[in-house]
C-alpha cells in the first residue's frame, strides 16, 4: 500500500492514499446506479435477513425422545377366543429409544416344539417320494433341515419332511381383525392433540396420527406400516425462549405401493417360550403385524453471530462496489475519455 | 473492463487499468484510518481464525454406541423375598443401540390370568348395582372390558366387573426400595471415569453418573428417570489425531418437576408369559422403574479447507477496503475538492 | 458517497461517482495480471463450483430405517442337542429402529434358580474355612451375595457361597460353533446386492456384508462383533430426482484389536424365565454372542440457492478487485508518480 521506503516508515505509517474522483451528473445513470443500488439493499435487508436468517450462526437439534402408550384392546378369534390386550401385551419391546411398536394384527402359532413336520408346499419341497428329499438341505426359502424323508402334507399333498420348530406357521391368510383404534395415548384427565385447537399437546389418539397422515387405520392396522412422529423444532434464539416450541407432524414412512415393495407392511417374529411339565420346551410363535411410531426430531437452531453477518454483509458490499466501478467503466470510458 | 474495440482485442488483453492515487498526509486521519485497518485485521485473527476456526470445513460426528452392564443387586421385599438381581435381570431389553435401561425399582403383579375380576375403585368404576356398569364398556382409563356386573372390590367398595388379565395391578403405593448402587459398569481391574482423575475413561459407576448430573441416586432409583451421557467429540483435524478425543458430560434429561408433567419420572411395564400344567397362559406383569441412559455422541470435525477461508477473508477484505474508499470519500472531498 | 449538503440533496442522488483510469500498456504486466484473474475464475468455476458446490444451500438426511431377516440355521451341541434357529431364535430383540442383532454363538446356562452355590473360583474367592468368607459381601466382580459359608466347588477347590441365579454360568470356554452363513437377507426370488453387478439392492447376505467389511465371517461369529451398514445419501437436488440414490457400504465399528480392548466382541446376556410346577420360578440364561448391524444413513442434499452463491462468488471478486488495486500499487508508484 505505498511506495514507502524503510527510511520514511513512520511517516508512511500516517499517510493515507485516495483516489480522485469525477461526479456524472446524469439522470439515467443516476436512476440505473440508484436502482441496483437499492435492489442489492433490498436483497440484504429482504433477503439474507428476513428470510434466510443469514446472519444467524446454526446449530442442529440435539434431542432425546420418551414414549408411552396406554389403553386396553379386546379381541375375539377362534384361535384365541376372547382376549383382552394391554400395554404389555402388544408394545413390543417393552420400551426403545425413540420409537415404539403397536400390536394391530397377528398370527399365532402355539405349541411349537424342536421335532419333525412336512414342510409347506411350494414348488421346491413338494415330492413324490423319498427320492426328491435331501438330507441335511436347508433351503433359504424354507423352515428348517430337510431329514430325507418325503410325508403327507395333506390327503392330496406330499411334501418333504424338516426338521424344526412344528407345527410350522402358516401366514397365508391374515386376519381382518376388526380392532376399534381405542388404544390409545391418553389418559383424557390431561390435554389432546388437535392440529386446530391443540397443536401444542404431546398426547395423541393413534387413531388422529394415522389419519394426520392421511391412512386408513383400518388399513395400517391389517398389514402394518411405519409412521412418523416428525417433531420440527426450529428455533430463533434471538427472541425469548418462549417462543421456542416444538411443531408435530405425521407422515407415514414405508412405502405402501405393493408394485415397487417386496413386502409392503410392517410385521416381524418373535416368540414366548415355554417348559413343559417334563422340562420340554415349547413356544408360541408370532408374527406380529403392527405400526410402528418412530418419532423424529429435527430442526436448527439459530443465533445472531459476527462472522455470518460480515461474510453476508460483505459479500453484498462486494456487489455494490462492483455496480460502482466495473459495471460503469464502459460508459465512463465514452463519456469522458 | 476498459473500452476495447474487437480490432485491437489482442493488444487490450494485455493491458492493464490502474488508478490514480492522492496521498493525505494527516496524522489524524491516517490514526483512525489504521485504528480501523488493525480492528479488521484483528477481527480477521482473532476472532474468525482462533475463535471460530472460520477457515474449516466442518462435518458433524457419525457414531455408534455400545454399552455394557455389569454387577448384581439384591432385594428383601415381601412380595418377592430375597432376592439376587444380574445383568439379565434389571437390564430391559437386553441391548440396546445407544440407550440401555437399569431396572431400579418395580411393581409385580404374579399370575396373571384372562380372567374377569372387578377394577380399581376410581370415580367412574365405583357401582351401586349391575346398572350401573354397560356390559361392552371399554374405558381408556380402565385395566378391560366391562362384563355388565357390580362386584366387591373390598368389604366396603363395589365396582363394575372388568374382562382382563387378574388379579388387576395396583400400583399406588411404589416401594421405597433401598438398593445400594452397587450396580456398577465397572471390573474395577480396568480404569474408572472421574472427572478429575481420569476423564477419558470410559467405565462409569452409575452413582458417579448421576451425581455428575447432579441428581439424588435414590430419589431418581425409586421413580426412575432419563438421564443422557453426553459425548462431546469435537475434533480439529489440523492437529494430529492423538487430540481428538470424546469429553463426557452427564445431564439429566426428563422433567422432574412434579408440577408441569404428566407423568414424573421415568417407568414402563412389561409381562413374563408362562404355561401352567393344563396349558393355559398366565404372567407376570411387571411395572418397572428405573433409568435409562441415552448415549447422545455429538460435535463437529473441522478441517482447513480453500472455500470458507476465502469467503471469510474476502469478506473482512471489503470491508477493508470500505474504509478507504467510502467511509474517506466526505473527508477527501473537504479537503481536496 | 460523495460531499453532498441537504440543499441540494435531490440533485445528489442522481448523481454518480466515478473514477479516472489510468491504462498500463505493458505486456509483462499485463500477463500476470490476466494470469491472476484466470487463476481466481479458475477457483470460482472449477473448485468452488464443480468440486465443492458451494453454490447450493445443504441441509442434511433424515432417515427412518426398517430391516428384516431371513433364513434358519442349524446346530448341534452337546448341551442342546441338534436344534434349529430361525429368525425369532437368533434375532434379539425382534425388532430395533435402525439396528439388529443376529445370535451367532452362545453359552446357555439352564434351569437356574434363585438359591446358593459356590462361587467361581478366582483370587477373591477361594477359601479355606468360613472365616474367610464374609456374610453380605456383594463384590462387583461376582455373582451374587456372600452367605459366609465356604464350600467345595470342585474337589479340589473350595469357594464361598453366594445367594444368586445357582447353578452359575461358566463362560471361559467359548463354543467354536461352525455355523454356516445360510442365515441371510434374502428370498432370493428378489434382487442380491452384489458391489459389481447389482450396487442398489438392498437385499444383503450376512456372508457378504461381513466380507464386504473385509472380515472373516467365522472369525466375527464366533466372539460377536458390531458392523455398520452406512448408507450415503448424497443429493443434487438440482438434477432429477431420479439420480438420487442411496451408496452402500459396510464397515467393522468394534474395536477388533485385543490389545486395546476391554472386552473384545459382541456380547450380552440375557434369560427366559419360567415357571416349575409348583411355582418356582426358573430360568435359562444365555450369554449371546454375534454380529450386531447398525443402519447408519448420512448424506446431504444440496440445492442451488441465492445466499450460498452471492456469498462465494462476493468473496472472489474482493480477490479480484484486490489484484487490480492492492496488489499492483507499487507497480503504478515505481511507473507513474
Amino acid at each position: 500500500m505505498g511506495g514507502c521506503s524503510s527510511q520514511s516508515c513512520h511517516r508512511c505509517f500516517f499517510e493515507y492514499e485516495t483516489e480522485r474522483m469525477i461526479v456524472v451528473k446524469s439522470k439515467v445513470v443516476g436512476s440505473v446506479f440508484r436502482l441496483i443500488q437499492f435492489l442489492i439493499l433490498f436483497y440484504v435487508i429482504g433477503y439474507v435477513c428476513v428470510v434466510q436468517k443469514s446472519y444467524q450462526e446454526t446449530d442442529s437439534v440435539i434431542s432425546s425422545v420418551t414414549t408411552k402408550v396406554k389403553g386396553t384392546g379386546f379381541t375375539n378369534t377362534s384361535d384365541l377366543g376372547g382376549r383382552v390386550w394391554d400395554v404389555a401385551d402388544y408394545n413390543i419391546p417393552p420400551q426403545g429409544e425413540s420409537s415404539f411398536f403397536v400390536l394391530t394384527n397377528m398370527i399365532v402359532t402355539p405349541n411349537q416344539t424342536q421335532s419333525t413336520c412336512p414342510e409347506l408346499p411350494n414348488q421346491s419341497t413338494i415330492c413324490m417320494s423319498d427320492s426328491d428329499c435331501l438330507e441335511g438341505s436347508n433351503d433359504v426359502r424354507g423352515n428348517g433341515i430337510q431329514t430325507g424323508l418325503c410325508m403327507n402334507y395333506s390327503e392330496t399333498v406330499k411334501t418333504c419332511e424338516v426338521l424344526s420348530w412344528c407345527p410350522l406357521e402358516i401366514d397365508i391368510n391374515l386376519p381382518e381383525r376388526n380392532i376399534l383404534p381405542d388404544v390409545n395415548s391418553s389418559y383424557l384427565k390431561q390435554c389432546e392433540f388437535n392440529r386446530k385447537t391443540d397443536p401444542d399437546c404431546p398426547i395423541f389418539r393413534l387413531k388422529d396420527m394415522v389419519s394426520e397422515a392421511e391412512e386408513d387405520f383400518q388399513t395400517m392396522a391389517t398389514r402394518g406400516g411405519v409412521l412418523g412422529i416428525m417433531i420440527d423444532w426450529n428455533c430463533d434464539l434471538d427472541w425469548p425462549e418462549h417462543y421456542c416450541g416444538p411443531k408435530y407432524s405425521f407422515r407415514r414412512l414405508d412405502n405402501k405401493i405393493p408394485e415397487n415393495n417386496v413386502a409392503p407392511g410392517y410385521n416381524f417374529r418373535f416368540a414366548k417360550y415355554y417348559k413343559t411339565t417334563d422340562g420340554r420346551e415349547t413356544r408360541t410363535l408370532i408374527k406380529a403385524y403392527g405400526i410402528r411410531f418412530d418419532v423424529i426430531v429435527f430442526g436448527t437452531a439459530g443465533k445472531f453471530n459476527m462472522v455470518p453477518t460480515i461474510v453476508n454483509v460483505g459479500a453484498a458490499l462486494t456487489f455494490l462496489s462492483l455496480v460502482s466501478s466495473v459495471k460503469w467503466s464502459h460508459l465512463q470510458n465514452t463519456h469522458y475519455l
